[in-house]
């Protein structure tokens, strides 16, 4: 009986610093061993493609509420589809319901995805309110597994003040726990709504002229200064634009603990999308917004030069019909786009093939550090002996062309319909077990396990 | 008889940018000839001295209200102090009362200016509510001699938010304004404040803890981007550090009508100051606070390349007795400290003598760009055919160590107590008169007039 | 008898910083009286324009020899053309020819200019062997007029090693004197130049390949670090990218002595022109050559911020006839081309009316910089009493399309051909005398004067 | 009998991207296996601490000839040193003598390492002639192991001109090599020693004010603007201070391939150790000087950010009995200093311990990217399978006094006298064999085999 209840054989693997062919010895869901050469009884010949970290994505939202509705991808299938994609673990965010602890909110979050993840989950918790109770619970929960959580700037009952932001920056640092904030400046957005819906102007496009770049990156610079003043460590989330990508760095650079993250929408789109003609506009209605097509390689930029740390995809699908909820006032469109299935093939083909960023760089984005910073590694995001064997084969010559038709995001539109990419996973192992291959969810139903994840590490 | 009410001779002419010797011809309050030779009946030999544009303080609060008391210099101290200091104009903030209209306000400050004043005086109406009122109020003051007028983003019961510094900004760009601003981030003060005076913290440096310099910067930033969303002009009132100045600086660069503001205070003190004992550091409570050292010689470069446009003082003095309503807890230290007096020859001593800045940059900062920007020039600012015969002989071979003593500033220190200068003025005149002379009022009393000014200029 | 030769009345009065309404009188070629009435017996009446100091050229090439050639603008076409631009002096490059002292380099333009010259002049020395004559003729020339000299860091027999430009920068610097530096990789483009010739390249464009951006910048940097060793100061001349004029920037933002000049071809036409039919491109061979378009922008923004000082033309025409000569080979095209006419035009319409400086930084660049930099305001550069009237009339509603058939420099083409431009001389005065009006020159011949010069001050 | 010559175990391993705890197995010098348990009879128990790659030293200078001495370590007594600080292969710079060809280079070079060195070691060909016979060879040698060169901007007999810096950029960017520049201006150096020793300046601080930061920064932005015209990959040996780094990171930003390296002494002393008594000075006189204090701590800055990639030491030691030719004369001193043996334990504890760079980034500077750059990864530079096995055994808590008497490099000084770090390295292997042991060499003579190295990679 072999020692190993899976051997990859032949694989080169990619870890964010290194490049090299070995065997790898899996059993009980770990990689117990990397070696030149190894037998067993179980073998997946890698055939000398690479071998990669499972992808981790940190931001997404299954069957989320937003404005009367929920996001089409539940765990099952939003989990299904990143494990075809690539993607070995997603961190979901969990928001506060008015009126609810934050306990409870876990415990519904939970119930969604519990009997239906494929993969490993973990939660951010979006705080919404602020009071005794969730004052007490916060610093309990970030030492039993729930180290992150999110605040929002914006969103009429789901966003804090300054004053909260501060509080709330400071019992993160208190309790190693890390903020992810999203970030927009709620009285401008107000501001133009108002005056863009008065002129009659009720467009897609205007989703994104009510959200201009500078009112992220105020937003983005107003949080980078709070958490400064404490010294407290800050995760920015979906950064859309080089102007609040630059905050970010300014602040890495004076030496204060923030992070950043982008997505592939930003690095690919531009506001030009919200042109599309008969309401086709309406599928990128995101917040925040695209932006100019110019950013797009300023972000590549800063990925490159390790300004942004993360690439993960805000990942809340829609259906058309949802959409149209806003055909008559782009405020009513419901935010967000799917993208948790295409991130490492989009990442991989327009960053590596393209000369933007190294192999190791896209590993790292993809994987190692989100790991890192959500208290996930080592046991995710590396391969290495004693870690879970979240492993992707990787096949840098298979060439596919995106559609809605190959996708299995539970949607019926991708933003990156005919985007032709090389590269594509071809295997998805998560803990060991083969779950999805050549463009097939292949693994047990229900498999996925909540994280309970660790200390933060500030990147 | 004479053309001339005054002729100056042996005048050495400067202005922002020349320098040349010539006669000064004055009639009616006005220059009216500039020439290599003038006689006349009534003449003051200048002596081959500078002659420069009389200073406009464009930052003074007389008979100020401010938590139970009032700042101690009324518009007759006052403006005699500036006269013999060689500043022949102010605006000071007549800032709106609760429950007044900004109509009332503006009798409410000539109340207290007419009868008083010995130089000219504009007020910025500094607006603490914006309700269908002051909508209708603002563009009929906008249009009429009022062109400019303040914000606050601090202080309880006068502070605006976001949406409202939005609106005003709108209103003013679209009527030919300009809004001042005082950024500071509320929030951040406020969790700061609580959190020292529960930590037993209330001696006077702790004012400066409690509104460290990123606060400033990040209300700078949040204020400017609103600014730039609407293209609008803005204009940021003392800057006290480096950090909030690289905003305004950034601003321009990118070409949006940005202007800055900083005072002496922030060129010369520094934090260090807040620890004199014997509660001696209250002498310089004023917000924002004084800054670490470095920032000063940083905000010298920023004057001497342009990046921030003017200086005024923000004087606002308070006796030391006021100053001891705070003596338990520093958030009762009336706020505030006196400058209007030894500007000009602070800035020309520690500016131009110490090589950081030119003798035109010193015009410039000190009068010409103040009345461009706010809409006095070329009636005030310059020395020019046409403009005020507002002029200030200016020695620059006098010696004065500043000194409570010496000055004429209705409070009982001064924060440059033994600061010596070479370089002071001999002789102000308004308007053609001569109302100060070697250190004394010689002028009428009540003499000044208020000023309609007219649309500011963006520099 | 009037006190006056000329009263120039209703005049709208531009310094750099300043814009009045006044008369100006005018006795013996200065300015004697500036005042709101002037009466005289020799009126000009400006009916309400522009009245500008004349602008100033501070570097041109007339009759330069040049490959074999001479340029074809004598000092006497070349300065009708410049007076009839609103131009009233120029400085001239004598720039020594190999074998000769400094004495004779200015003994043989003097010559040229003699006789011809119909505005005031001055020469740059171009110093080419720094030899022990040059050694001990430099400090006495710089004395004695001729504070300001160019040294080239490129061109076979002209150009001066590191260690001589080390040299000069700190005789300079010893002596009151500026240095002015043509700032060029030489090796680099000997290396293109090879490479190009080799590959069968020969067309004008390749002038521009061979000589790129980097080389510029490069040499620029160079030479401004070893004026920073020297704390000398330092002047370079035609910078013509962004990348380039940030070194400049940043060595002023650190306090150094640095100075540049950008000139109209640089901020209105780029490398495309090359691409030009019909060899119609060698119009625009010239050193260094044009850029990529962004870089228009880019340099019109550094003037605004003041960090290039000056906006001089390189004025240096040849026929197409004598452009010809490198018809096989743009090595062998004369490098230079017209400009000094149109100059004041351009940079108001393209400057002014299109927003991207204001009027005062528009009299700046073109007529006091000049003039204070290179030794010659007051007397030079400004409107003032004592200063000469050299006046210029410009009307801003003046519509000219600009041509080689309504320009009068002696070539037969414009790189500005068809430039619309609103905004022009209506009258130019040189030491009080009208001598062009309307498009022709209408004063004496050989009235132009030798500038001897004082010393440079440091902006 | 075992599969393995040696097993490892209890590994906490470390990488430039992983931390975690494995056994590790070794056959035949290389690594086979890494896993969670291996067993073999050949154990060294590592016990928890650190395991890291062997450290890169790609600067050093073994036995070289300078100013008619040789440096005081030869291959055998600097490679010794070397593995008991825990360095397992070094780059030596070969520097082609005057009349030699570059295969002659090798030879003689080769001659100096065989059978003396004890760790693995390669050769930057130090290029100081470039004419038809090495512009023959050097394909050749780029092809064939030796992939990276070094050209020199100063020194005598040394240095190349632009041009034929630009022609071996060229030629290393055509035969994928890498070019290594030693960067200071040598007009200025020669311009200032002259000044210096007329003035009588002799001591060994004048070296350092012979040799300013301008000038090594001006020759920096010259090499690097040299390769950026041709797109060539450039890597800027010994960095000493921030404005030479700036340069380079700019350069990155932009997307260039430039590299640089920076060295301990930069990163830990100052040029206020030149000013040591009794001609002490002379120990830090090396090229470029040591600084400024203040670029310590910016220095490290660039590390954490990337800015710079490789820390390596310029090892080229004289005992203070060399050092005295210089005794009336600073530039007779023999360039150079010790530091081959204390380089891992100062970056781990003045860079980790105190917080300015992480564990990961401690490896990736002192091995992986080293590893890289100069094309020795994978088989040197990480821990991985198929890896040489030259690992380090580092205890983090090992405290040590560094002392001329603790440390083994042959020379009577270290200019680290007195340093207490904590974090040593207790066991050195070299390609599986233990070599070094608690301060002591324990392996075999001769052992060091030349490296034939691979295509470098750009970082």
């Amino acid at each position: 009986m072999s020692n190993y209840d899976l051997v990859i054989k032949n694989a080169n693997v990619l870890t964010s610093s290194d490049n090299y062919t070995a065997d790898i010895g899996i059993k009980d869901g770990k990689i117990v061993e990397i070696a030149s050469s190894i037998d067993g009884d179980n073998v997946y010949d890698a055939g000398g493609k690479y071998v990669i970290p499972g992808g981790i994505d940190v931001h997404t939202h299954m069957d989320m509420p937003f404005g009367g509705t929920f996001s089409s991808d539940d765990f099952e299938t939003g989990t299904k589809a990143a494990a075809i994609g690539g993607t070995t673990a997603i961190i979901d965010y969990a928001v506060q319901p008015q009126g609810k602890s934050l306990n409870e909110t876990i415990e519904i979050w939970s119930q969604k995805a519990e009997g239906k993840a494929v993969i490993d989950y973990g939660f951010h918790l979006g705080v919404t309110k602020l009071n005794d109770q969730t004052r007490e619970e916060l610093p309990v929960l970030l030492k039993n597994g729930f180290p992150t959580f999110k605040v929002f700037m914006v969103y009429d009952g789901m966003r804090l003040t300054d004053k909260e932001l501060l509080e709330i920056l400071q019992i993160a640092k208190d309790h190693d726990g890390l903020v992810c904030v999203h970030a927009e400046n709620y009285d401008s957005i107000n501001y133009n709504i108002n005056k863009l819906l008065n002129d009659g102007k009720t467009e897609p496009l205007y989703h994104a002229i009510s959200r201009p770049q500078k009112c992220e990156a105020e937003a983005t610079n107003r949080a980078v200064k709070l958490a400064e003043m404490l010294d407290a460590p800050i995760y920015i989330v979906h950064v859309s634009n080089q102007e609040a990508a630059d905050v970010i760095a300014k602040s890495r650079k004076n030496g204060f603990k923030t992070m950043g993250e982008t997505c592939p929408q930003y690095l690919l789109l531009s506001i030009e999308n919200y042109k599309e003609e008969n309401f086709n506009g309406a599928k990128y209605v995101m917040s925040p917004p695209l932006r100019d097509g110019f950013n797009n390689e300023l972000l590549w930029q800063s990925l490159r030069l390790g300004k942004l740390q993360t690439v993960a995809t805000d990942h809340c699908p829609f259906f058309m019909e949802q959409k149209r909820m806003g055909i008559d006032n782009f405020t009513k469109i419901p935010n967000g786009a799917p993208g948790v299935e295409p991130r490492m093939a989009l990442i991989y083909n327009y960053g590596v093939n393209e000369g933007k960023i190294s192999l190791g760089k896209f590993v790292e984005l993809t994987s190692t550090n989100p790991a890192k910073i959500f208290g996930m590694y080592p046991k995710k995001g590396t391969i290495a002996v004693n870690s879970d064997a979240d492993l992707v084969v990787f096949d840098p010559n298979k060439e596919v062309t995106l559609s809605v038709d190959n996708l299995h995001e539970n949607v019926d539109y991708t933003p990156y319909e005919g985007y032709k990419v090389k590269g594509y996973p071809v295997a998805t192992f998560s803990r060991g077990e083969l779950i999805a291959e050549n463009g097939e969810y292949v693994g047990k139903d229900s498999r996925g396990q909540l994280l309970k994840r660790e200390k933060p590490e500030v990147l």
